[in-house]
């Protein structure tokens, strides 16, 4: 999980600990239920803090749960991240993006889960995944490489189909062997939409994956 | 709404109309709150039906959750299917079903929030417009039209991106004009998914839709 660099006090590092454990419990809460109905005393009690260091940390419910969707995504993606790291091609790493994150699924299930309830509101957000994939279409165009007109409904059609295949594999983990075969059709379908010939995105969308092979 | 062919003797009408109004209530709610955390007694009330009489109807709220998403993606299925009426092309039939859904934004917001909140784990549903689509892609495969592999996986793609669509339309309605160059971007790219060239593709997704050219 994500965390920032430790603070440097006692007192500091201990707020951020209190922190830290709310928006753990608010992330274990949401994997497990898929809402956001549980009382903040739920809350402060799965985190094993008081119930007055709440607020000390949060206005609302609604504030430590949007902090927790946004813990959840900036992890996803750190994890992509580094595991992309090396490959230079737009193509491939759209390609590797999406075949990672079907991998993700029996790896990081609970992170999974908070993607597919809540991904949707957060394809074009600044946090997480969505601004290195809109980086990566941008490099793409600048190249020649992508041939779509829009970088921003781009990401939204990549951002859709990612959360197609995350919500195929979480409902239907028998799918495939590992997975990898919905991953790569759809990486080869995404590709072929940003403008990568046919033959090529098939190719590309079934390349060894670094680290992986 | 679509409601079934009227039953025949008063006891029977009546009994629809229970269900149909606490279906309804459902509906409103999902709409307005986004989850389904109302009591059956709030429920009830909003149906003007009395609280034991839930119970004649649905064994649970979860079953009468699903019973209202299942009602609206059956209407949306419906909408979509009457102003597609008379075209035959399956590109045509992709590409009109993403840019009439933009405009249900407008037209049908109350249904339109539900699809985002709960389209994704109906992408492969058999009601609604999922078993329409499968079955356009089916089509278009046959006659080489779309050279994808696998019409699972483009269903998966395909309803991924609708469902963006959908996000990106509600979260900002003052995207453009009346949100139909976002539709016709991502009907034009998920065309190029398909197998369609380019060019037609982009044509395709610009063509003036019947009824409201």
């Amino acid at each position: 999980m994500p965390t920032s660099a430790p603070p440097g006090n006692r007192f500091e590092r201990r707020r951020a600990e209190t922190r830290h454990a709310l928006v753990r419990a608010a992330r274990q809460l949401l994997a497990e239920t898929g809402d956001t109905s549980a009382s903040i005393q739920t809350i402060a009690d799965r985190a094993d803090v008081g119930f007055g260091s709440f607020y000390n940390h949060f206005e609302s419910k609604t504030d430590l749960f949007d902090a927790a969707v946004s813990d959840a995504l900036e992890e996803f993606g750190q994890v992509i991240d580094e595991r992309v790291q090396g490959i230079d091609d737009p193509a491939e790493l759209v390609a590797a993006g999406f075949r990672l994150t079907g991998r993700m699924v029996d790896s990081h299930p609970e992170l999974m889960r908070i993607l597919r309830d809540h991904g949707l509101a957060h394809i074009h957000s600044e946090r997480g995944l969505a601004p290195r994939a809109l980086r990566d279409i941008q490099h793409g165009m600048a190249s020649g490489r992508f041939t779509c007109a829009d970088p921003t409904m781009a990401l939204s059609a990549m951002g859709g189909t990612l959360l197609s295949l995350v919500a195929l594999r979480l409902a239907r983990p028998d799918l495939d062997g590992d997975g990898d075969e919905a991953a790569s059709n759809l990486a080869e379908m995404v590709l072929r939409m940003l403008g990568v010939p046919a033959g090529e995105s098939h190719d590309i969308a079934r390349r060894p994956l670094p680290g992986l092979a």
